[in-house]
């Protein structure tokens, strides 16, 4: 089974573990097995967010993942970079794992979602899907569903048309 | 089958879209059909973060509910209380409603939390339980556990025990 692994930095929108729980359901309709690599903070979200772990199975804690962390772990590499502190964990990540890579960037302020995505340009040869995004998840959602299908295409398990994105398109 | 209502404002807190899935999670482990009644963005918010619906099944928008509610409609009501515009909708379904009623109100900054506690405790005899909270859900999360208990007590299906509250208490 492939190997997928999601990175959230400390939480600033209200946008962020909804998208992740999301982003984490896809994968895994995708044939993907997912991990999801968490500061603390953003890790308390996610438990209460999904208390029966319906979408999220795997947790673990961002700086202890990195410590062991080894090119081939992992098949697919997806982060959210919504922080200075995210883009640098993507980079990293990145580099040593050495593999199909998203950066999903967003911000409220136009300024700063220019800076994250060329930071991320600048370091990496990763895709990126950016949108501004704070209370209001769908650009960001609409982004992440077409740069997968392209990245990924469309799993084993899709069997059924998927209804988020009838919605947007 | 006993019925309660969750109140939903606009998410300003990325606390809130967690902390409603998880009341829902709770409410039907207690055996009511749970209903979340919200603004258009909360709505939203809710689909990206439980796009199999597995915590809440029912939505409504709260407008159009408030426009056809009755006394009698629901046994619950619990409203998320962070700004104004909250405050108004929880007097509202308060008044209309007249049945057992939670407040959870939050915020990051004290005053505004003291404000809306105010608010609510002058216009309502509704039980409150409130806490600051923006990024750590956990506070209002204990609270939200207890007051539950304490307001409905352990409902028919709690036969395993309760491995959010063994974390805190």
């Amino acid at each position: 089974m492939k190997k997928a692994i999601i990175l959230l930095g400390c939480p600033e929108s209200p946008s962020q573990t909804p998208l992740a729980l999301y982003a984490s359901n896809k994968l895994t309709g995708m044939g993907y097995q997912v991990t999801v690599a968490s500061t603390p903070s953003a890790k308390k979200l996610l438990d209460v967010s999904d208390p029966e772990e319906h979408y999220v199975k795997n947790k673990t804690d961002i700086e202890s993942c990195l410590d062991g962390l080894e090119e081939g772990d992992y098949d697919l590499l997806i982060g959210f970079v919504a922080k200075d502190a995210a883009v640098s964990y993507f980079v990293t990540f990145y580099h040593i794992l050495n593999t199909k890579s998203l950066a999903l960037v967003f911000h409220r302020d136009q300024e700063k979602l220019d800076d994250f995505e060329n930071s991320v340009r600048e370091s990496t040869q990763a895709t990126i899907a950016s949108a501004r995004a704070y209370h209001n998840p769908t650009p960001l959602r609409v982004r992440l569903d077409r740069t997968l299908d392209k990245l990924i295409g469309s799993g084993p398990k899709q069997d059924k048309p998927d209804m988020d994105e009838q919605g947007d398109s």
